[in-house]
Parts: structure tokens; C-alpha cells; sequence
């Protein structure tokens, strides 16, 4: 049967086109090209794309009637995920329900590496060859060009190389990968040698654009994983590959749409070709990359947690539907196991951690999962622990990503202050907006030691009435305003909030804490611990300590590397060398399976509690 | 336009089909699947296509007209690569314008080498894993295995591991080439491994299938080029590469078609699946590789006869147009330079020339092409020089390949005797019986040092009757039957034939004998003279040494190792360090252009006579 479609106009753009009846708007706006945000995955749990719409529409769901009065039901208030088409329908998509052009930390403390990618290019004169050289065309290049001895080429390229040399009159330029001649092009084409850093995280895919003759970054771009409509951990991803028929090639598909879509913008905010790309580097957690490359994760969704491959994994760019140079690759860099995947390879590579330097070092790498490692002397220990999504906005109230108008700094002095990313108006808050607020009100008695945002009654009366009017009660308990009374959207802590950063922080102190038990290591013998994540900017490290975060250690102990898998990546796209020590970091690594022993359990439901 | 179709009908066997209209009765034929040979490539010249045909033909040709009496072209006697269908027709082709099943000789000496192929097998239990052996499962059967640590899959295979493992409940085999997982199957399959090794020759295609575990050849098969409808040299195979269009496309369909067919000939033969074939080790000329792999053999034929690739190519065997194990590959053998291919490079793998044992020894690999190979000391030198295809039987008046029922020995003592392969009725003359029967009419004075057939008024008068009857005075001149009168299909040696072997004799001894000169070595200074070729049987020693055709040398110093190429394609199937050794022959060996000297000419014309 041919699904009838009816008519969708979306508005303020005006754009019109027929879309299939029965769809939910969210998916009709993405037939014609318009993405609404679902931080939920399309649960209708954060209420984070609503819309105005009128037509012919299904009545409200549960999940509407829960989120929405009927005042603002009955003004056509609704939820892109939920409200079904049945005919002719218009649809007011506002700029807070839209992705925002987000902001990823890529500074991060990238090492001194010299550049000396996997891909370079060389220009070659190639003199006319005469009886007395009766050497192979492709040798001849090698001799010309002072070439490796064992530089060969693919089937692909010696079908078109007669053309290529007749046609180039001498002067060619070599591209190669390693050991392999990826491509001859006609003339000196040497100084434009491109390569892309890619991480595909679980809710953030974020691509940097690197030109492989210098090391340096030409651009970065990112977007949401548009997997998130299957759900935002992991496990959800990994059970929607069970759905029967093409579960797998959808969430694949996902993963794959993200990816180029973030590879279409970084290429075009730099102004060059895709086809100048030559290679791919990428890094994400195991399930993230197994999806990638199209490999069901189906043995990471249940005990013992076992990755199908651990190992770099090259692949023609073109089978992961990235469109770059034709003979591009994409290198995935390793696994470590299950739950430590080749995001955190990278940020082990970013913070120096494949190293030892001497030093006792800790990195905590914060997401959707933590993954935390440790460097002692010639050990290298790694564990992962579930912190969840509250650090990059989901399951938050106002939780958002790190884009323009997240709230990322809140300080209570007599008033309640915030700044926002790119100081924007506010619209929600971030990961680091989320720390700063819980710990400037832990410190004001507004959230007590077991997370429980106090009773109007309850405050220290001497709180100046500019902060205390700010604790509201709500249905589902207490929430503090960060902005104030009547000034645009409001962005609020609720409760749950709390415990969802509660859940978090308890995940990964407790990580911490029992990796350094179990090598023996007081938390005060830590000479450095670098804290890696894109949860939107450099997280207060007073804060973070009060908060029990992490343990208290002095001030210049600890650093931040910001999106470390990102950096990672990057080093491995431009040094062959920072390759082999990720292959190195994958095979040494010692794992640690904490998050299922019986003490996890105990010390969690401990570190709960605000110290 | 939509070309009109007319019916053909085949007999003896009664075929019939629709065929397009103006197509030769060959094109035709093929359409229906019926092979007719055609050792000159369909000029219209050799003769050996006839058929018998009536109906709606176009008049006889001007080459149709030139070998047949007007007798013969009134019973319906015609060229099947001549003659133009205009309408109805019916054709009988007689078994002789069938190809035969051909014999190739096989045997030669092939060298002891351990077995150990680059493609193994080997049967792994797998336990569970617990979380405490969080490996991913490619290390885990690597750990079970004790296998190669940088055994890798390539992202075929990955994608299928998952579902792989799940079924196999813990047994599995691990099919590796390398350090690359090619498959992973259920149970254990490790006692059935197969490789087939490949010789694509100008006129002739042999395939022999070989256990890899014992490294014992389980069959052979051989086929006619289909290439030869293109012409019987690489000079017609090249030009017809740059016919517009798909002229590429259409010499190396023929070169797979070939490939594919001998393949499935020789699996069938053996009763194995061709699924069970792992590796295809191709050997040939450097114009028959680069047709075979679908590369552009255009340079290859001007000066300075240059390859595009010399250097072993590795490709999938599906894109070969090879149905073996899906993730099989081709392992093409290097080449030297442009007229000293693989085939050479086999040949000298097989003579055991690669090595230097103290010994000076030369290599003669005869063919359509006749290479040369010296080794002294560390010093390998080669060259190559153009012999012609009277060896495989082309351009002889009565020639045909070493096929049952082809005449490979003659003498005469009294009478003419004469042994045919398969002990079938005489049908033709391969090259040892060419060379057999030249030298037994040049010791008797038949033929004299000119390499004339004297008038029978020159005959020795104590020549039997049963000898000098059978010279005859023929239109293009004298000719010996070799075959009684009256007795079947007459089989003679012409005084053209006699021509055809002085020019191939020349070419081979003129190399010979300036590969020694320009390397400082007396004939009598050989050690070892083997030669190598498939041209019927062994060629007898003194003949070839009457003819002139090597240097007088003592019996012993004489060897024959049959088909070269194809031991030395054996020799790279079953073992990794010989083709190791290849690609050192390939690099190092010396080659000289001998073939452009003016020395060459003046020697080549000297060689002509018969000593």
C-alpha cells in the first residue's frame, strides 16, 4: 500500500511539502529537511521540541497532556515527537527548538607532536623514460620521486594510472598513505593535503578539519548524533539494532548521516572540497564505533560487555558514506574493551597518559559514561562508570548542549549571576552551569549535604531576598530560578536535577577513587588530574571539589584538556608515530571492571552524599 | 537500429538459435555457445576454422577464396571466421575446428620447497568469556589460536563476525592469508584448503588446483585463450585494447572469461567447490597481466615497452570475474620489464635460478615469446626475444596446440614413425614434433642448411621409397606428409612451416647466445641448459642442438622442466618465501634490450641456417 501524504507548511520560513500522513511532525520537518532538537530521543520526556500547530492533527498524547496545560494545548502547543499528522498541517518551529550552531571545546592542551602524518603528498618530476630503463611506470615515479622501495598502489588506481601518466606530461604529484599510493595527480598539487579528525560521540558528533602539511586546524563543526531518536545512552542505541528487519542499517544510518552531515560543514566553513580530504580519523566509544562501521553491538548490550573488534580498523571512506577523496580511508583508532573505547585512546594520547613521565596522573574523560585512566609508572589502568547524560543537558530540566545561550557559569554574591555561552540570552543550562549552580547553592544552604533543595523556611534568613525569592516549590518539589522573574524563558534547577547530578558525580568519584585503591595509590600522591569532556566549558575546579566530584587536591594539580578524544584523533591524523602509541595505549591498557563489583555498589550509594 | 535476427542451426548436434544478421559464422556460433579454434585470431589465414555450411551466406572472401579450391568452396567447404551470415543457415563443424582438451605439460621439476602457503587454516576453540577477559572477540580468537597478534579483519568480515560467532558455539576456523583474517567458519574446516595457481598465456590458459595443506596438485585444466579472436600475438592484443570505446573492456573480458572458465573446469575435475578456493596465484606476460587485471597495456607496446606495473598486484578475485571464496584474492606474480613478465619470473622460481648455486646456468622459456634468463654468480641477467607461435602451433600449416591427436614425436629410419599424443589419430603437429620432424629431413637432406625442401630430383637416391614418396611439389611450394596417403587427415610439413621454425630457432638461439656474450660466458662455460614451455613434450636434445636451436652442448647439461610459469605460480601458492623470492628475482635481475640492437639483426640472420 503507497502511504498517502498531505500538505506541511513550516513556519516563520514558509517552506512547503507533502510528507507522509500518520508521521509524527517530527518526522515530516525531517522529510523536508528541518531538524527539530530531542534531547529525550523522541520520548516526549524533556519537552525539549515544542511546537505551534495547527491543521489536522491527532489528538495530544499522554506524554502532551502530561507536559502541557490545556491552555496551552488548546493555543496549539505541542511536542514535535508526539503530535501526529492526519492532513493538511502548519507548524511554527521556534529557534529554541531548532540545533543551535553549538560550541565544542577544541582547544584542549594538544601535545608538541611533529607532523609527519599516515598521508602525504610529493610532488615528482618524471622525466621520459627510454630502452636502457625499462622499469614500470609506477617504479619509475618511485625512482623519480626518491619514494619508499615498497610504495604500491590498489587495483582501483593502477586501472586508471595509464590515463593519469599520459595525460600529466611529466609532472605529477604522489599521494600516499603509509605504504600505499592512494593517488597520482597531474602537476604539483603538494601543498593541499587534507585530512579530518572525527568524534562520533554517543550525543555529539564534532569533526575538525586539519591540513596534514602543517598540523593545524582549519576549521571545526558539530552536531547532534542523529541517533538520539533512539535513545541517549548506549544501551538504547544498542537495542534498537535488535528491532527485527533493519534495525542495525538504521541506527548505522544515524551515525553515518551525523557524521557526513558534520563533515559537509567543516569542509564548507574552510572553503575547500571534500574531494581534497584524503583520510579519515575517528574515535568514539565501542558501541558508537561498531555502529559506525556498521558491526552489530549487540555483545556490548549484556554481561561481559565484549567489542566484536578492539583493534584500529581501517576502511574505505566511501563504505561509511563519507564522500572525500575517492581512495580515502577512515581509521578508526582502537578499543580498549567494552565500555573504554577509542574516545578515550584519544584523550589518553591528548593528556600524555601513554607516557610515563614519572608522575602519578589521572584523566577522567566525562560523558554519557566516564571513562577514567591511570599512569603509574609503566601502568597504565583504565575503568568506565555510567555518569549518565546530565552533563550534556539530557534528563536535565533545562539541560541543554553546550551551545549559544547555555547558561556556563553561575555565581550567587548578593545576586544571582550567570553567563551564557556567546552571551546569549538564556535558554537552559549546560554541564558546567550545572556544577556552578549546585555548588554555589550547596554552599548557601539552599541544597543540603544529601542533595535536597531545601524548604522556603528552611533558608538562612541573612540570604539577601534577590537570591531567596528565587527557590520556588513546584509540583514535582523544589527548583531554583538562575533567571529572573518575567525576563524571557525562564531556566531553572529543579530537584531532579540534583539528583541527576548527584547520580553522576557519585559515578565518577567513585570511579576514581576505587581505580586509585586498587593500584594502591593515595588520592594525595595524584600529581595531576586532567579533567576531559565537551559538557561546555572549563568546569570550576573549586566547585568540582566541593561537590566531591573529584577528590580535593591542590588547585594547580589539576588541568583540562577539553574535548580530549577530539584532540586525540587530531594527533593521530597528523603523526604516524601518536598512531602506533594509541595502537601501544590499546594493547597495554589494563581494564578494570568496577561498575559490576558488589564494593561499586556500596561506595556509590556513599558518594552520594555532598561531602 | 535493432539488428534483424536470422535462425542458425548447428549440426552435428542439432543446436539452433537466433543470430544477429551479418555476424561471421564464428561470432555467430559463440552466440550459441559453440567454440570454434582459431590459432590466427579470425584473419582468415591459418585455416583451422573451417566448417561446412549452406543457407543465406555472403560470398566466399578474398582468404576464403586464396586456401580453398573452387571445388571445396562449391560443397558448402568455408571459413567460420570468414564467412557473413546473410540469412537461414546450417553449419556442421567438424570435431577438428573444436577445440580439443588440450594437453599441457605439467610435471616439470618442480622444486622442493617447505609447504607453507600464505593462505592457512587453523581450528580454534573458543570458551566464553568472562568479565574478567573483556578482550574483544577477535582477540579472543587470536588468544584461543594462539595466532599471529597482528592478525586483522578487513570491514567485510567484521560485519559479518557477530552473527559468525553467536552460531558457531564456540568451535570455529580461522582462514587467514597472512596477517589478514580472510574468514572465520563454523566447526572445523581445517583439513579443506585449496589454492589454484594461474598461467594466462598468449595462446594458452592452464589452471592447476592445489592443496594447500600438502601442497599436492589435485588437477589441472587448460583452455585456448579466448583472446586469440583478437589476433595470435600481444602486438594484436594491445592494438585491439585501443579500439574506441570498449576496446579495453573487450580484450579483458576474453583474458577472465578464459580465467573463470579454466577455474571452473578444474574445480569440477576435482570434485571441490570453488568456494573452497582461498588464493589465485596468476602468472603470464607483463600484456597478458595487465589485461587480466583490467590495466591499459598501451605503453607496452612502443618503445620504450614500458609496464605500468611491475610490482605483484593483490585484488580481490571477484574483481577478476573469479567466482572463488568470496574474500579471496588474486596474487599476480611481478614483472620484470615489458617483455619479461611473470611468466618468466615463475619459470625462473621453478628452474631454481633465483638462487646462485656456482653454477652457470641458462633458462629458455619458449613460447609465443622466448625468454632468457642467466645466472652467474649473484648476477641474474634476462632479456627476451620475439620466437613466434610456431612453437603453440600457429602459423603452421598443419600446427595445433599440444592437444590429443597432434604429432610430438617423428622418426624416420626407413619410415616415417610418428607418435601423437593420446596415441589418437594424427590430426596436427605441436612444436616438438615440428622440431622432430625438421631435424630428421635436415639429417637426411630433405631440408637443407638454407632451410629449403630440396626438389625431389635432389633426394638421396638410398632414401627408401617409403620416405621419398612422401615429398610433394604443393602450389606455395614442396612439403613432407608426415601421415601415410589415403590415411585420414593428411598431416605434412610445408615448405612455410620450415620458415616459421628458422625464424623461432634464430630468435631463441641469437638471444641465447648475446645474453652469454654480453656477459662474458663461452657457450661451453654453461653449466645447465633447461629449458621451459609448453609447446607438447619434451623437445629431443639432439634435435634442438641439430637444428641450431640451443648451443652444442653435452646431453647432461640439458634439462626440461616443462611448463615453468606454472611451477613457479605452484611454487608462490605453496609457499610465502618463494614469493618472496619472486618479487627479489623481480627487482633485481638485470634485464637487457636485446631485441633493438643492430647486433641482434645481423645475428639473427646468421642464425637462420641450419649449422
Amino acid at each position: 500500500m503507497v502511504p498517502s501524504t498531505c500538505q506541511l507548511t513550516v513556519l516563520p520560513d514558509g517552506q512547503t511539502g507533502e510528507v507522509r500522513t500518520g508521521a509524527t511532525v517530527r518526522d515530516a520537518l525531517a522529510q523536508l529537511g528541518v531538524d527539530v532538537i530531542a534531547p529525550c530521543g523522541g520520548e516526549g520526556t524533556c519537552g525539549k521540541c515544542r511546537v505551534q500547530a495547527t491543521g489536522d492533527l491527532a489528538p495530544p498524547t499522554r506524554e502532551e497532556v502530561a507536559l502541557f496545560t490545556s491552555a496551552q494545548l488548546a493555543s496549539g502547543l505541542r511536542l514535535a515527537c508526539q503530535a501526529q499528522i492526519q492532513g493538511r498541517v502548519e507548524v511554527t518551529v521556534p529557534a529554541s527548538s531548532r540545533p543551535a550552531a553549538m560550541r565544542i571545546v577544541l582547544e584542549g592542551t594538544a601535545r608538541d607532536v611533529p607532523v609527519a602524518p599516515a598521508v602525504t603528498k610529493k610532488a615528482v618530476s618524471m622525466p621520459p623514460q627510454t630502452l636502457a630503463e625499462p622499469y614500470a611506470r609506477v617504479e619509475h615515479l618511485r625512482r623519480c620521486g626518491e619514494l619508499d622501495p615498497h610504495l604500491h598502489a590498489g587495483l582501483g588506481l593502477l586501472q586508471r594510472l595509464p590515463a593519469i601518466f599520459d595525460a600529466a606530461g611529466g609532472q605529477v604529484t604522489a599521494v600516499m598513505r603509509d605504504q600505499v599510493l592512494l593517488d597520482v595527480e597531474p602537476g604539483d598539487t603538494s601543498g593541499q593535503c587534507l585530512g579530518v579528525a572525527l568524534d562520533l560521540g554517543t550525543t555529539t558528533v564534532v569533526a575538525s578539519l586539519v591540513d596534514l602539511n602543517s598540523g593545524r586546524e582549519l576549521a571545526h563543526a558539530a552536531t547532534v548524533n542523529q541517533q538520539v531518536r533512539f535513545g541517549h545512552d548506549v544501551v538504547a542505541r544498542i537495542n534498537a539494532t535488535l528491532e527485527a528487519g533493519d534495525g542495525l542499517a538504521r541506527v548505522r544510518d544515524a551515525a553515518r548521516q551525523s557524521l557526513a552531515q558534520v563533515v559537509a560543514e567543516v569542509v564548507a566553513k574552510a572553503g575547500v572540497a571534500a574531494s581534497d580530504v584524503y583520510e579519515a580519523v575517528l574515535v568514539g566509544n565501542a558501541t558508537m564505533l561498531h555502529l559506525a562501521l556498521g558491526i552489530s553491538p549487540a555483545s556490548l548490550g549484556h554481561l561481559p560487555y565484549i567489542a566484536t573488534v578492539g583493534d584500529p580498523v581501517v576502511a574505505p571512506a566511501a563504505e561509511l558514506g563519507l564522500a572525500l577523496h575517492p581512495a580515502a580511508c577512515l581509521y578508526a583508532l582502537p578499543n580498549i574493551a567494552g565500555f573504554v573505547g577509542a574516545d578515550t585512546v584519544g584523550a589518553i594520547l591528548a593528556a600524555g597518559l601513554d607516557e610515563d613521565d614519572g608522575r602519578v596522573r589521572v584523566l577522567a574523560d566525562i560523558g554519557t559514561n566516564c571513562e577514567i585512566a591511570l599512569r603509574l609508572g609503566p601502568r597504565l589502568l583504565v575503568t568506565s562508570t555510567p555518569a549518565g547524560p546530565a552533563f550534556e543537558g539530557a534528563r536535565i530540566a533545562c539541560g541543554m548542549y553546550a551551545a549559544p545561550g547555555a547558561i556556563e557559569k553561575v555565581r550567587i554574591e548578593g545576586q544571582v549571576r550567570c553567563r551564557t555561552i556567546a552571551g546569549e540570552p538564556a535558554r537552559g543550562l549546560c554541564g558546567s552551569g550545572l556544577v556552578d549552580a549546585t555548588a554555589e547553592l550547596l554552599r548557601l544552604g539552599i541544597v543540603d549535604m544529601t542533595g535536597r533543595l531545601v524548604d522556603t523556611d528552611e533558608l538562612d534568613s541573612a540570604l539577601p531576598a534577590a537570591v531567596s525569592e528565587r527557590l520556588v516549590a513546584r509540583d514535582d518539589g523544589n527548583a531554583f530560578h538562575l533567571t529572573p522573574p518575567g525576563a524571557g524563558q525562564p531556566v531553572f534547577l529543579s530537584q531532579r536535577d540534583v539528583r541527576e547530578l548527584q547520580l553522576a558525580k557519585a559515578a565518577i568519584r567513585t570511579g576514581i577513587d576505587l581505580l586509585l585503591e586498587h593500584a594502591g595509590v593515595r588520592p594525595e600522591a595524584v600529581d595531576e588530574l586532567c579533567l576531559a569532556g565537551g559538557f561546555g566549558s572549563y568546569i570550576d575546579k573549586t566547585h568540582a571539589m566541593r561537590l566531591g566530584l573529584i577528590p580535593t587536591l591542590p588547585s594547580d594539580r589539576l588541568s583540562y584538556i577539553g574535548n580530549g578524544a577530539l584532540v586525540g584523533a587530531r594527533l593521530a591524523l597528523v603523526s604516524g608515530a601518536m598512531r602506533q602509541r594509541g595502537n601501544q595505549v590499546a594493547r597495554q591498557a589494563e581494564h578494570l571492571q568496577l561498575a559490576h563489583t558488589p564494593d561499586f555498589q556500596q561506595r556509590f550509594s556513599e558518594a552520594m552524599l555532598f561531602e
